[in-house]
């Protein structure tokens, strides 16, 4: 049974009786701790609830110091919250069209975005996020941009933090499938994209089942990054051809490991599943095995090889398998058993590979590793990539439990490790320096803290860069149950807020968060005070792609309605607190209209929506910001454009309305 | 200076001095006093601080014991929202697609519900929520329906509370504009949907503005709901004609006033606009008298009317203005100035009218309306419709301060109206009954809260219905500025609590909430325990739309393949942790693909996803259910199929390949 607080109050009021000298400050708070504590009495909160309470929660105005970018998983887009509140502060639009935003819906600017992304001529409306990569100066955040993959489709989108909107979406060409992205090296120079299911290379190319072991293949891809531009450059940028296992989680070598990458495998019993005819399904065929293959990748290298030895396959340079054996830019070292993450420690000293069928995170040893690879081996795979000898290479493995995923770290020398079976977290010690610094045995389990329900992936303070900064640590819990209120049959994800402050065995559980919005899989949690957003656009006309003002950004007194010979016509129009100018814009059926709006605002927050009613197109329209529209006006009638944010009191009076006059040679 | 807990430790400490009968609860409570209070000392908490957090926390597995639904605007959405934790607990999803939820991706049921509510063979992928109405028996919420208009297209949509599901949208024949809906009858026999800007009546009916008086129409439309089918019924719903003004909110009267509806409207004025000629913009044009017209509708009277005296506009029944005035179907009475919200008391004996750009709510008394309607009136607008003498119908006027919106009730007499210039919610006193059941001086104004800032819509605990339950009020305010972390120039909504469980002066802001996935207006709050939610759907193989099991349900054992004559290739699978069945499919380029998906789940919460990379498909399978896609497959190669949520410790494998075969007369 919870012990509550009935006898506080009554201890208060006869600390009162104590006639101590007091002052005001002392009243009010004595009166304060009765009220409290009735307030306590009344909910039945424990001793445990009151201080998590108290820990968590913001009063009005002040700002979180922590900021969390998750991804949203088949929902498509990322998630902003703020900790410790632990409230969701806005999405940020990807890879899925999102009107609150303007995005994708009629908006010239987005929607070029999306359609680059576009796969092999289909348009796609959504993503599946999966692992959101903040950029790194040194292996530390610096707050720049954000990238994030698209496992369904295998692609990569650029956000810029300065506006935080999505500013490129590159497709992949080798392929539909990835899973080890996104993940940036140390200073950004290259974002890692790491594939999942082996198929045939190539977007479209076609190779019957039975011939998975000749012509299906794994992939990595490095996408170059230009940080000075802000997008990803594709010509610089390059694949790796890799045996048909199932890559998974990657990570980037830093300090000790610079210019290595880990990533690890499953399935390299390259079953085929089949389960209609008989065969295992692949939940079995592909976990038959006790080991699986750490891939260890010399990016340093691999981008020198490439100049020599890069293929085009589907026009996109990628370094054939034979070639990356040859040249040593492959290896392989033996991890247990069908392993999620491989996490790199502050230092780069270590990778940490969570085998999600074994009870252990395996620690592997980057010095061992580069040793071994410079003694050599005589051990090849199938495809005759070098396999380095296990016990060369592992400095240690910790027993956790059941279902190890992914792990992180913290400032005092701690890993902290996800276990879905379990349904926990463990903190657990790192050896090495780490353990001569902080006076802790290595390698050993500390505690476990249970989380509701099934975690999968966990996010620390800056938990995965070089200075990780501790205090706070998410549980990503992928099934909620019973934790809140029944919203019919699909349920929230449930974000678990731990408090990791205190060293040894206290880490509680603070604070519950509902995803309704869609399935994180992983998250960065950056100090706030790295981030330096823009409050407004830097000038009134900003074309946030093209990040300058635009020549089609329109003046006060300019705006101008323009019809062309060639049946197109063209409107140039302000957008201010609260009016469109102009209100009347009269077309005939079958023009092709462009429309440039400029919002004329400076005013922080005050953003305007433009809509056209029954045309599905609507904008949002940022402070400074242009944006622009063309769309042929093939349905004939009176049609209203209004502002579809809320933003004065005669916010509906701003409207105007749109004229298409039919014509009998419609849609000339 | 705020003063905080410094003294309070130190006071529990002396406390524990008294050495009064210790039992182990006082010695935990002194303990925790001093934990608390330390906490609160560092973070600079003060003593309404912690009564907030500690009201409003809810540990780990505890349930909302109200759900709030609130609109999400140009986001097309619904928010479900737990309070007092002000959590989002999910979105449902109804004019936008969302891939999350497995909405207007691929699956074929969905994409015919967001089909049906496409304008003028428009596909639209986006709408404008506004305001959320909860189906009513007796006036009082019952938990089973959910309606929401959408202003930029002039649509409704029905949602089931038992799934959460969007089940029904329906496109008014009339026009692309909307704004007083959705509101509900008494027991949601109709569902209102008024009219917003004036247009030609007729979707895709063209006039010059020039004729805006003779030829633009306002309208309202009353959708007839068939509760048994949970569905509205088109062909038994109908339509008025009303003056070209500019209608906005409605409510529907009940108990002394049922059968009546009573509506908004502005720019009487009948301004049209056109700034860029010299002219005023609708800001200025629209808001020039003093007085707009509270459009005063017999519903009971006019679903008699139409049977005689309804005529086909683009197809759909409609009463002409003229009928209606000769049947006495509408009546006018002045109302000051711009309004917005128009409110009818708990016992339906008020209209309470808060004119925008004046400082007063003016009440109209339901039973003075009748007396006067039944004396008749000599006075008529431009159009014939007569209009009541403004003194003969106003039972009071309060004066609240500068831009009253929006007006709710609660359990103890007080009315509360956002106040949008002031930024504050004002708490006043009903008169009549309501004053002299609570002792209070009628019609007067008792405090204002300020709000952060500038408040829209508000939304007290079943505040619009017949039994309002008080407790918490929700202020809905449309700017956030400096609330919260800045996420660039796109800032959230600030959704802030408010406890009015204590009558008087006492009404103190508890939390701010951002908003940051999409612009509600409008919401509703309901006592959780009137929902009966399903946790899982009740039969496997239910198909949520036809409520029943699916005759393409498919059990264990009986998945197949089967190619027909014409070139369509038919697929029934079975999906279970963790496994899709079969896990080859294997068509020809050019072949149409009709797939059957049955979710063989009985766990609470094992959702699977189904997603088909490159091909712009994907599935929210939640337990038990049924759903199918249609697609050609135009592409050729090998696409994986995988589950989209993280379903289980091998959720990884949960895939299958889709082979797509080159054909020479592909896409035949």
């Amino acid at each position: 049974m919870r012990p509550t607080l009935r006898s506080t109050a009554a201890l208060a009021a006869a600390a009162a009786l104590l006639g101590c000298p007091a002052e005001p400050g002392q009243r009010v708070s004595t009166g304060l701790g009765a009220k409290a504590d009735q307030i306590a009495y009344d909910r039945g909160l424990t001793p445990d609830d009151v201080a998590a309470a108290l820990k968590t929660y913001m009063p009005s105005g002040r700002i979180d110091d922590h900021i969390m970018f998750a991804s949203s998983g088949h929902a498509g887009q990322v998630l902003v919250i703020g900790l410790p509140s632990m409230r969701l502060l806005r999405t940020i639009a990807v890879f899925t069209p999102e009107p609150w935003q303007g995005w994708g819906v009629g908006g010239k600017e987005s929607m070029e975005v999306l359609a680059h992304g576009s796969a092999g001529g289909k348009h796609l409306t959504w993503g599946d996020t999966h692992h959101p990569s903040l950029s790194e100066t040194n292996g530390v955040y610096d707050g720049e941009f954000l990238f994030i993959g698209d496992k369904a489709n295998a692609r990569v989108a650029v956000i810029d933090l300065r506006d935080f909107e999505t500013k490129q979406i590159v497709k992949n060409p080798l392929a539909t499938s990835d899973h080890g992205g996104a993940f940036v090296t140390p200073n950004t120079e290259w974002v890692v994209e790491g594939g999942q299911y082996a198929a045939p290379l190539g977007v479209g190319t076609y190779a019957p089942i039975e011939e998975y072991d000749q012509r299906y293949r794994g992939y990595v891809t490095f996408w170059k990054f230009d940080r000075k531009k802000g997008r990803i450059d594709v010509e610089r940028s390059f694949g790796m051809e890799l045996p048909p296992y199932w890559q998974d989680l990657a990570d980037a070598g830093k300090g000790e490991s610079d210019g290595l990458i880990f990533m690890n495998s499953f399935n390299v019993e390259r079953a085929t599943g089949g389960v209609e005819s008989g065969n295992p399904p692949f939940e079995a065929g592909a976990s038959q095995r006790d080991m699986d293959y750490l891939h260890i990748i010399d990016l340093k290298k691999a981008a020198e090889v490439v100049q020599r030895r890069g293929v085009k396959i589907n026009g996109f340079t990628t370094i054939p398998l034979q070639a990356s054996i040859e040249e040593g830019l492959l290896h392989f070292a033996p991890e247990p058993k069908s392993p999620h993450g491989v996490d790199v420690t502050p230092g780069g000293e270590y990778a940490i590979v969570s085998g999600k069928l074994d009870p252990h995170v395996t620690i592997y040893s980057t010095k061992k590793i580069r040793e071994a690879i410079a003694r050599g081996t005589s051990n090849k795979d199938p495809y005759g990539v070098p396999v380095l000898d296990f016990d060369a290479v592992v400095e240690a493995q910790v027993e956790l439990g059941l279902g190890p995923l992914h792990t992180q770290f913290d400032d005092k020398g701690y890993a902290y490790t996800s276990l879905f079976l379990d349904t926990a977290v463990a903190r657990w010690t790192l050896g090495g320096e780490y353990a001569k610094k902080h006076g802790q045995a290595p390698w050993s389990l500390v505690t476990k803290t249970p989380v509701q329900y099934n975690i999968g992936h966990l996010a620390a303070v800056e938990g995965d860069s070089a200075s990780p900064g501790g205090g706070w640590l998410v549980a990503m819990n992928k099934w909620s149950i019973d934790r809140f209120f029944t919203t019919g049959p699909l349920l929230p994800q449930n974000f678990q807020l731990l408090d990791i402050s205190e060293p040894g065995e206290t880490m509680p559980v603070l604070y519950d968060m509902p995803i309704g919005v869609g399935e994180p899989h992983y998250a960065q949690i950056i100090r706030a005070d790295k981030l330096k957003p823009w409050e407004v656009y830097p000038e009134v006309g900003w074309n946030p792609m093209t990040g300058q003002r635009d020549p089609n950004a329109t003046e006060k007194g300019k705006e101008r309605i323009v019809r062309r010979d060639d049946g197109v016509v063209e409107i140039w129009s302000t957008v201010v607190r609260s009016h469109f100018t102009p209100e009347h814009v009269k077309v005939r059926q079958g023009d092709r209209v462009i429309w440039h709006l400029t919002s004329l605002e400076r005013a922080r927050d005050a953003t305007h929506g433009f809509c056209i009613g029954g045309y599905n197109i609507n904008l949002s329209l940022e402070p400074g910001e242009y944006a622009s529209i063309e769309f042929v006006a093939d349905q004939p009638g009176v049609f209203q454009f209004y502002c579809t944010e809320f933003c004065s009191a005669l916010h509906l009076e701003m409207v105007g309305y749109l004229l298409v006059e039919p014509t009998t040679d419609a849609g000339k």
